[in-house]
C-alpha cells in the first residue's frame, strides 16, 4: 500500500480566490508564503546576460557553493568547506536530500506540531514515520529539549525550523545549545530548516551548525531573497555524509535551475533591497499586531521572525477550514487554514502571512475588523 | 542502514576533462548526454520577457499542461486530460514522483541492462528493488515481453526506455503492444521514460499511452527541446493516481521553475529550430557509424533515435573506466564508460554522446581513429 497524504488545504483556498479573482472580485493574497517582490533587480541583470550567452546545461556552480560557504563565516561565525554544501531545486527536494541521505524506512522522526505540512508529509511518503510533538503556547509552538528528553524511546531524527512556519517564533541561542546536546546525547539527527533565516524582527536566528555541527542545514532563496520561482536552494551536511547526499543529488535531482544559481550568486551582494522586504514585513507585523484586539484575537505568539501571524481562533469556529472559505468568500482575504500544519489542534487556528505589500495588509485589516466582529456578535447571539 | 548507492562514473571523466581544460587542453565532451546548444531562440525571447514583468512565486502552468496536452493529440493521436499531467523539476525528479506514487519499498521494479544509471540508484534510494534484466546485442539491448513473461514471480513494476540510454535502440510498436498486454496480464505497474522522444532517425517512437493507457509516462524539456539546464519535465499519470501524484509533487517538490515553464511553452512552437539540431545529430550518427571500422568497433546496435552510441571494446579491455581516463588522457576526447549502464557487462562498453556540434564529432573521429588503432596493436603485441 502506498503511503496516505493528506492535500495542502491552502492550495483550494488559493484556487477559490484565483477563480473570484478571475471573476472581478479584490483579491488579497495571504495563503501562502511567498514574497510579493521579485528577485533583486541586479539579479535580474545576471539572469538577462546568462539567457544570451550561455547554452544552459546541467551545471553546479561552484562559485555559488564557495558564497554560500563564506555566508556562514559572515552570518554565524562558521568555517563551512564548500564540498559540504550541496545546490537542489528549492528546501523541499533539499529536505528529501536531507532525509533520504540519513534515514532508511521505518525511522521515527519528530517534528513540531504545529509545523510546516511538508515535514509530516515528506516523512510519510518517504515511509519515515512523523512523530509530532504537540507544541503551545506556553512553548512558543517550539520544541524544547525537555520535550525531547521526554520521548521514550529517543527518536532517530529532529527536524527544527526557526524561525518555525506557521509561527515566525525563534528557538532561543540557549534552548538550541541544549536540544543540540540532548540530541549528541541521545543519537538523534538534526535536519535544521533555516528557509527563513535572514526574516528576523528581534535578534538574528541563530544557526543550529553553530551548537550541532553534525545537523543538516535545509535552506533556499525562496523567502529571504525573494526568488520562490527561481527554486534554488541548498542543504550544507557533515562530511560524513557528502557521498551519501552527492550520490542521491545526482540520481533523484540532477542540478537545480542555471539562471537562478546564477541570479542567486548575484543575490548575496543585494542585501540593501533585500534588507528592505524585511522592512515591510517589520511594518506589516506591526500593523498585524495592532489590530489583533479589533479583531478579538488575543492568543497568538507574536512572530520572531519568517513572515506569518497564527492565532487562536477557537472563539469563533472548530473547523478552520470553512473559516477561511467564509472569510475569503466574504472579505476576498485568502489565508490558510490550521489543520495544514495541525490536524490535532489547526481546527481552531489560522495562519496569516504578512509577506506582501503593506497597503495589502492594511486593506486586509480594514476589510477584516468589521467581519471578524460580526462573527464574534454571531457567536454571541 | 541507509541505502548504498554508486556513483556514476561519467562525472569523474567529466571533472578530469574539465582540468584537463583549465590546463589549456583541447577538450571534446562527449561524457554526458545533453545538447550543446541553447533553448530556442523564441524562448529565450519569452524568458526576456518574464524576467522583466513576473515578479515569479511559486506557479503551475496551466497553458503549459494544456499544450503538452495537445502534444499528445498531435504526435500519438492520443486525447489526455491536462489534469493528468504533471509539471516537474525535470525527468530525474519526474521518475521519483512516479515511483514514490506507484510503489511502497520492497516492490520489485524490472529495468533493462544495460540502462540508464539513475533507474537503478534512485529505486535503491528509494528501497525498492531494481530487478535488471540482461539485454544483449540479439534484443538490441531493450526488454521484451518473453522476457517479461519468464520472471517469476511477476516484478510490481517495469521501467522502459525507448529510445533507451545508452543504445538509443526503440522498441517497435508491435513489441510495445506485446509487453503492455503481459503487464495487463501479470499486473505489472508501467513507468516509460520518453525523455528521448522527438530524436529518431528513423520511424518516430511511439508512447506506451498508445498501448497501455494506465503507464505513466516520463518526459523532459532537456533533450529534445534542448533546455537541460532549465530543469522542466513533466509526468502523465492515470486518473486514478492523480491524487497521490499531486500530493507527493505539493510536498517533495512544490513547483518547477517559473521561466522554464514559460520558455518551454513557446519551445513547442520552435520545431523548425529544434529539428535541425536532430539534423545535426543525424549526420553526426552517420558519421560515428562510418567511422566504426576505422575504429575496430564491430559490436552496436545503431541507434535509432537519442544521441548516444554504445560500442563493445571488450577485444581491447576489461575495464572500461580505465579505458576512457585512458582515452581522455591521450586524446582529449571524454565519455562514458559503461559501467555506468551495466554493473556486470559494462566493463568492456563504452558510451559516446553526440550532443554536439559536427566538427566536433568529426575531430573526435580524427583524434580517435589513430589512437584505437594503437590499441589494437598493442593488444595484438
Amino acid at each position: 500500500m502506498i503511503a496516505s497524504i493528506d492535500p495542502f488545504h491552502a492550495i483550494a483556498i488559493s484556487r477559490e480566490a484565483h477563480r473570484l479573482e478571475a471573476e472581478g472580485r479584490s483579491i488579497l493574497h495571504m495563503e501562502f508564503g511567498q514574497p510579493s517582490t521579485g528577485a533583486p533587480a541586479a539579479s535580474i541583470a545576471v539572469a538577462h546576460h546568462v539567457l544570451d550567452t550561455d547554452p544552459m546545461g546541467y551545471w553546479e556552480s561552484q562559485p555559488l557553493k564557495g558564497r554560500i560557504a563564506r555566508h556562514y563565516r559572515d552570518a554565524y561565525g562558521l568555517t563551512i568547506d564548500p564540498e559540504r554544501i550541496l545546490l537542489t531545486c528549492g528546501a523541499s527536494p533539499g529536505l528529501v536530500l536531507a532525509l533520504t541521505s540519513l534515514f532508511a524506512p521505518g525511522a521515527r522522526v519528530a517534528t513540531a506540531r504545529p509545523g510546516y505540512v511538508a515535514y509530516r508529509n515528506t516523512l510519510k511518503a518517504l515511509y519515515l514515520e512523523p512523530l509530532e510533538i504537540a507544541c503551545g503556547p506556553a512553548e512558543r509552538y517550539q520544541i524544547s529539549a525537555d520535550a525531547l528528553s521526554a520521548l521514550d524511546p529517543a527518536p532517530d531524527g529532529l527536524i527544527l525550523a526557526s524561525p518555525a512556519n506557521p509561527t515566525g517564533t525563534i528557538i532561543p541561542a540557549q534552548e538550541l545549545a541544549r536540544i543540540a546536546a540532548t540530541c549528541a546525547a541521545r543519537g538523534i539527527a538534526i535536519i535544521s530548516d533555516e528557509i527563513y533565516h535572514g526574516l528576523s524582527f528581534g535578534d538574528p536566528a541563530r544557526s543550529m551548525l553553530e551548537f550541532a555541527p553534525d545537523a543538516i542545514i535545509v535552506n533556499s532563496f525562496s523567502k529571504y531573497f525573494s526568488m520562490a520561482g527561481w527554486r534554488l536552494g541548498w542543504i550544507v551536511v557533515p562530511p560524513s555524509l557528502i557521498d551519501a547526499a552527492r550520490a542521491r543529488m545526482g540520481n533523484l535531482f540532477l542540478t537545480p535551475p542555471v539562471l537562478a544559481q546564477q541570479a542567486g550568486l548575484q543575490a548575496f551582494e543585494e542585501t540593501t533591497e533585500l534588507d528592505g522586504h524585511v522592512a515591510t514585513y517589520r511594518r506589516n507585523r506591526q500593523l498585524l499586531l495592532d489590530a489583533l484586539p479589533a479583531l478579538g484575537l488575543a492568543s497568538i505568539a507574536p512572530p520572531d521572525g519568517a513572515f506569518y501571524l497564527y492565532a487562536d481562533i477557537s472563539h469563533l469556529t472548530d473547523d478552520s477550514l470553512a473559516f477561511c472559505h467564509r472569510l475569503l468568500q466574504d472579505t476576498g482575504v485568502a489565508t490558510a487554514p490550521g489543520i495544514d500544519f495541525d490536524p490535532v489542534e489547526g481546527h481552531h487556528f489560522i495562519r496569516f502571512s504578512f509577506a506582501v505589500s503593506t497597503d495589502r495588509v492594511q486593506d486586509a485589516i480594514t476589510r477584516m475588523v468589521p467581519w471578524f466582529q460580526a462573527q464574534h456578535s454571531h457567536k454571541a447571539l
